[in-house]
């Protein structure tokens, strides 16, 4: 029996998601039941509209340096597929003999790849289905961790190492705001820039738990008090006791202030928390960024690890379409500190299910991470992770100033 | 005759000035009339507070290790010296028996060491004044460049090809906010991002020309229907042909805006450029990020180029101090595509003055560089700039959708 594999990307790019589709595709071209090896341009909507390209035109020689450049070389879609998309999607993968599916993506990719499945159980046509996992998020269930997520949390931690220098020498609060609506563990990464005890990021604050204003005001006040000034690393997520995103709630806070000069709104979480600081702790030099898409597509700040493990979920994939006889979601195991195995789960266990940071992985203040998180992230990070250095002073006595 | 040398940092840190640091400090421990090498804890303020640390008493091992780590070692101020305040640092100069004084810095450091070589002049004081180049703005004058300045073109160039990137996959307009409030030189290094033609940047506005909110509407409108999508690298410091900052003209307007639920306001120049998009042009997926801290501070994206030329003006500044007996400023020339050669330029030719982009370097269309430019700042990125790919996409003949 011969047919065709179809590979597609969904969601948001990460920096090793070509490693799959290259994973997936030079693995496909070496079996001699593949015809062909498609790519859908832009996801499941490349599908509905047959907008599809032939990677078995591809040069191997591309292909590994395509599998090197960050973001999806195949384009991506934020569509989220229904049972009526899929029925559409599946009319097309039939049309065209195709009888592999890989879809790279994260949570909601992982439902459509089970919607697809389903549908063609139904039409009883032969089609091997199989989720390839990205996500910077990290929030996919089962999974000892999703490929993307290494890499962006080493930019997330390179970025704190060095916010943390840059603030050392001229002293203040600073606000980093990290990707992460629902789960805390690209922001929690921010704690693996840190190396002497009074480094920052000095705060963490996660979605996993509610932010309280007083609390942060105090926290911050104590840690400026320390160490002459404060680093904050928070998640774009926070949300009070009742769920309500901080950046709604400051937002309308601020607004209604008398003095309202400065009136800022939307998501400018980052902006907002500055702007609280400076009037509640009446603290000068307050500043803040917010990380946005450089901490998903930065070019040059990539795990190893993250990239090699990318490319086994691809190849992995077409082995578990063609020596087994089941659909699934490819996940990955830790065997040892630090290997991991793959394995392939059902989709159901995985589709449209949110992992947060567990309990083990928070400190019991709740604005910092354990050891266990460390030991988790760290081999993540792979090879060559930079290193922060200080003098060693010894100081000079004073002449003029003795006190 | 022998004495002591001082070293301070002062102005914004960059990913080098450590290596300045560092090449004068070990230079200067290889001449046998110097006694002892001081460092000032953050610039002239520590000078003043008589906070110095004795680098002598510091290992080479370690000080190579700091070299290599950005942001200010000694810590930096932003005090800005008058007069008076020089003639203090003079006195503590001259109660340690410092007869070398070494300031790396910007545009107001290099008129700090300009104000303490004339008060030590008219104190008789045999003072030598050494001003050691950094800014990641590249404002000096007489220079080719500024130590500093490479690394944060290299982030930005490197920021705008994964932004680039991930906007092809998930189309749309993107905004980047880049540091500089004057001189456009680092919001220029985006166009070094570029690969193909149709890659973003796909325009780029500098402080050295006059921005129009409608000419800029207008572009933004003509690149998204020739592309689908824009990509735009914008200046911190942008005005209207009045020298109103866009900024506060931009506030102004969207806060009087009748229908305004989204009030910004401060410096939030990428999220008011992002709402002005969405409101004139009426486009769904408008993006924009402040680069902020990290494009001058980021750990691991750091041009080797850069760390050679900025240990080797640290090392100058030794060598002209203790072979001369004049005062300057140490100054980059370039005598080769790539090699340069260094000289020793009387501060008074450098103090307080402001580089901005030549006309030259800037294309007519005033939204882009030239190749001039691109000339210039190629060889200064240094080695092992990342490189994107492309698939090339064979269409795969569509069955169902046949036109």
């Amino acid at each position: 029996m011969s047919g065709k594999v179809l590979v597609a990307q969904g969601g948001g790019p990460t920096a090793v998601i070509n490693q799959s589709v290259v994973g997936a595709v030079l693995e496909s071209r070496k079996f001699r039941s593949v015809d062909q090896v498609y790519g859908a341009l832009h996801g499941v909507r490349g599908i509905i509209d047959e907008d599809m390209v032939d990677l078995t035109q591809e040069t191997t020689h591309n292909l590994e340096l395509v599998a090197e450049t960050p973001s999806s070389a195949l384009g991506s879609t934020r569509e989220k597929p229904d049972a009526a998309y899929c029925k559409e999607i599946f009319k097309v993968l039939k049309a065209h003999g195709i009888d592999k599916f890989f879809y790279v993506g994260g949570n909601d990719s992982s439902d459509t790849v089970r919607i697809v499945a389903e549908e063609a159980r139904k039409a009883a046509y032969d089609l091997r289905c199989i989720h390839i996992p990205k996500t910077i998020d990290n929030d996919l269930v089962v999974t000892d961790h999703c490929p993307g997520y290494p890499s962006a949390a080493r930019f997330v931690a390179q970025a704190f190492m060095g916010v943390n220098l840059d603030n050392a020498a001229l002293k203040g609060v600073y606000i980093g705001v990290v990707m992460g609506r629902h789960a805390g563990f690209l922001t929690a990464a921010a704690a693996l820039g840190k190396k002497f005890p009074d480094d920052g990021p000095h705060l963490i604050y996660m979605p996993e738990r509610a932010f309280d204003e007083d609390r942060f005001l105090a926290d911050v006040k104590a840690a400026y008090e320390k160490h002459g000034r404060c680093i904050v690393a928070v998640s774009e997520g926070i949300a009070d006791a009742d769920g309500v995103p901080i950046a709604t709630k400051l937002a309308e806070e601020i607004e209604h202030d008398a003095h309202g000069n400065v009136q800022l709104g939307g998501g400018a979480l980052g902006d907002l928390l500055v702007e609280l600081v400076k009037r509640r702790l009446g603290l000068k030099r307050v500043r803040g960024d917010t990380f946005g898409y450089l901490q998903r597509s930065f070019v040059g700040c990539v795990s190893d690890v993250d990239q090699r493990e990318a490319r086994e979920v691809g190849e992995k994939a077409v082995q578990f379409a063609m020596f087994g006889d089941q659909d699934g979601s490819v996940t990955i195991h830790r065997t040892g500190w630090y290997s991991v195995d793959y394995r392939l789960t059902p989709l159901v266990d995985i589709a449209g299910k949110t992992r947060h940071m567990p309990d083990e992985f928070i400190a019991d203040s709740g604005t910092d991470v354990t050891d266990a998180f460390r030991l988790y992230l760290r081999p993540l990070l792979g090879r060559g992770m930079p290193d922060a250095y200080r003098l060693r002073t010894v100081p000079v006595p004073k002449i003029l100033k003795k006190d």
